[in-house]
């Protein structure tokens, strides 16, 4: 199998896919295509019609977004157990993964995911708060009802904990303040092995994708490559 | 089982399961929360703490967000195949379902769904354009594979479909010229029973939502019920 993603220090949606496949212990090749460079969307384009990462590659089978390829490997690897097990639950896992699909857009608008830089108090605004709300109000309930099944938010990991951990990043770079349960959750998640390789990964990229630096103008590395797209 | 939906003219999202399940022979009863009304913040509450329609609720089971409930829905009723029963082929529709549900986002904000009204022309630009030929290549190319078992993307009906109708309904509202694979595909999903009763009963609705009527001062109607947000 193989997964195309982006930038590790840029691509929210790449690490999730990521994540999930790594802390599963689902093997795979990773293909990483640097987002907005002259032959990105060549590139791209011969792996997915959509012109996006991530892209999942499973022999003749290609799957694109982030929850069409946790369902394709929810189904794949069943014992993985990949989704909570408990309808109910189950439902309500692929519930707050739909609402981070396509929601909390001042979230993402402002606090655009940035793994290794260091920018408490950019972005923050009310908008902002109201998702920051909504998210630790996910985790503290989550976490609250299965404290004793484990540290994830259903007890064992499953997707929505790699759907959140983008977020999870999002909080440390801009140091956004978090109630006791949800930042204990965030820490957690943070300290991952999984986490850790990406940051660890992050680390050695030099582009600077200006579209995704609204707080800084320049980068702070002397060799770093500036990407204007 | 009750679906919780917004108003029929506007409400794309609550197209999309209302759809799927009236088409399927799932029964359900229909609660309609009339959007920005004043009491749509404390009625969508009683529902979801997502505030947003549509809303699934079976029993105790409560699901938010259009994607998980066609999965909730795929999963209950087996026997519907909402889904593609091909692997593959799932993945496929599952990568264009969410493909939609964040995406296409110059289509989703320029020609807002308004079932109701006749508007061509308004709305389009080159960036429009580009959703409107990704999407028509995507109808095209499912319908040239798919002929010889049946009018729907992947042949018969599925979740893919139900996903692209409010697509359909702006395309006809917007005046929206399609390649000829295209225009038949929308035209027959136009044509379907439960299409045509969601347009009669959008009909029915004195709602005029100022902030879905980019291209109207006011309601043709005079009957109507000017909402501001
Ligand atoms: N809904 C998609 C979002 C994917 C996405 O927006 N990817 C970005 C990078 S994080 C991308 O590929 N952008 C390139 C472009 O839009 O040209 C998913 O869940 O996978
Ligand atoms: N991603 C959601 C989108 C739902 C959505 O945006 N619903 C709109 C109406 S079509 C809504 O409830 N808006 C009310 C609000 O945002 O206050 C889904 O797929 O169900």
């Amino acid at each position: 199998m193989k997964l195309v993603i982006g930038n590790k220090n840029y691509s929210s949606w790449s690490l999730r896919p990521w994540l999930l496949m790594q802390h599963a212990g689902i093997a795979f090749e990773e293909i990483k295509v640097r987002l907005f460079t002259a032959g990105f969307d060549e590139a791209i384009a011969r792996y997915s019609p959509a012109g996006k990462v991530p892209v999942l590659v499973d022999g003749d089978v290609t799957v694109w977004d982030t929850l069409s390829i946790a369902e394709y490997l929810a189904e794949r690897f069943p014992e993985k157990q990949l989704w909570p097990a408990d309808r109910a639950e189950r439902a309500l896992a692929r519930s707050i993964c739909a609402e981070m699909h396509a929601g909390f857009g001042n979230l993402r608008s402002q606090l655009p995911m940035n793994v290794t830089a260091v920018l408490p108090g950019r972005g923050w605004n009310v908008a902002v708060q109201r998702d920051v709300d909504r998210i630790a109000a996910i985790w503290s309930g989550l976490r609250a009802r299965h404290a004793g099944a484990g540290p994830f938010l259903f007890g064992a990991f499953t997707i929505a904990d790699a759907y959140f951990a983008p977020v999870v990043s999002r909080f440390a770079t801009y140091g956004i303040h978090l109630p006791e349960a949800a930042k204990r959750y965030a820490d957690f998640i943070l300290a991952l092995p999984a986490m850790q390789a990406w940051i660890a990964d992050a680390r050695e990229e030099r582009d600077f994708l200006a579209s995704d630096e609204p707080y800084r103008l320049a980068p702070d590395r002397a060799d770093a490559i500036v990407i204007h797209h």
